[in-house]
């Protein structure tokens, strides 16, 4: 068997999201649509992690096993003519059969974009959140780093999963920084993984702070405490996975 | 009345083009059901020009004559709330009463723009017109200009409005140039006016110039040759209305 690892840029506005769900139309589902019929049998794509319907990526990160010989630089030309425009292989690399694209992963990048100009133009509005609201932008670019280091992020996970405690929500961040760039405020995270709708969901505590409604003492506490008070998940639309990162063997 | 003129931007991929058609989405459509509701009667909205089908507009032009006593500022809010995100007004400003967008218009800038990597971002692909063949970029760059000046384009007109000769087909070029920059082509285009189809008339005798098979003296005969050669019709999706001028009053 070889075993193909995929970059994977998607545009999530028209998809229920990574994961294969039965009848609608998903970014693994298309992924795994196309090596089936490239293989002729059933064929499993594992992905670094679930983005959320509407979550957008420049470089997720997937792996499949085929039998197929074809050569690599075909092989991306196949998959990308079989594939939706929507979504992109970037790039193809063999890699040793034992690579897996969620449990190997190191490090990973998202980006958030929020967009304050009263008017969001047609060509954004797609890849951003529009806010158009008075923000303490100081506040939040003070809030950001407060993330950063090694937290329970239980407070900062979905709600559906809020209350699963066989699995630890401890994470680890590494970078998070908030940039105030012409109209838009550009929020870029690094961690060694994230729980589901975290990122959205410390996206909108970053937009709290920026009501005057959170502060550092609260993030203190949200961390201590996994009921603890965190902002309202913020739209999917902002949130871009940017980079998957996996240790050089 | 107040005369009312509009500056639209617009993501025309899922429109029928700018003209109302009975059905079909289209922007003044769309305008003319919003302006409608606003003055609770049919209102009529002008256009600059008509843009096809799949074509965008950064500031397309566009007036409408209304009663209605509304300040502008909110105007502009209640019609962005009523219109589709993929439509936005992004000025509006109190005009004379006389003012028409497209018979005072005095000149129009378009750009077009031709990704030629391998693969085509799927955050680009509604916005560009994806080549990645070989080209000849130093033919094209060359030919770009020769198309400046004042010239019978009727070579360059739609198929269907090539044999219509109670309008006249000549055309001012003020600039035509050609850029190379990283993975694309931006071609950007001013001129007094443009016929139906004529500046993708005009990218696609470059793209065919970039082939090999269109050179200058080409294009000195199809000025002089009303059925003269050009080249196809290069998609819609590249094409960028950037600017309508009009002369101080």
């Amino acid at each position: 068997m070889r075993r193909i690892k995929l970059t994977v840029a998607y545009d999530g506005t028209e998809f229920a999201g990574w994961q294969v769900q039965p009848g609608l139309p998903t970014i693994q589902g298309e992924l795994e649509r196309v090596f089936t019929e490239i293989e002729k049998h059933p064929v499993h794509v594992a992905g670094s992690g679930r983005t959320d319907a509407g979550v957008h990526a420049l470089a997720q990160i997937a792996a499949v096993s085929i039998t197929n010989p074809i050569p690599l630089y075909n092989l991306k030309k196949a998959v990308n003519r079989l594939l939706p425009k929507a979504i992109r292989i970037t790039a193809v690399e063999e890699v040793p059969e034992a690579f897996h694209p969620r449990f190997d992963a190191k490090r990973k990048t998202y980006e958030y974009r929020i967009v304050r100009s009263e008017v969001c133009s047609p060509f954004d509005r797609r890849y951003v959140h529009h806010h158009p609201y008075p923000l303490n932008v100081e506040n939040m670019i003070a809030l950001a780093p407060h993330f950063e280091g090694e937290h329970d992020f239980s407070a900062f996970a979905a709600s559906d999963d809020r209350d699963v405690h066989e699995r630890s929500k401890v994470r680890t961040i590494h970078l998070s920084i908030l940039k105030n760039q012409e109209d838009r405020l550009i929020y870029q995270v690094t961690g060694s993984g994230f729980l589901k709708h975290m990122v959205r969901n410390m996206v909108g505590t970053l937009l709290e702070a920026g009501k005057g409604n959170f502060t550092a003492q609260d993030l203190s506490d949200a961390f201590k405490n996994p009921k603890g008070k965190a902002g309202p998940t913020a739209p999917a639309s902002g949130l871009l996975l940017v980079a998957v990162e996996y240790t050089a063997k």
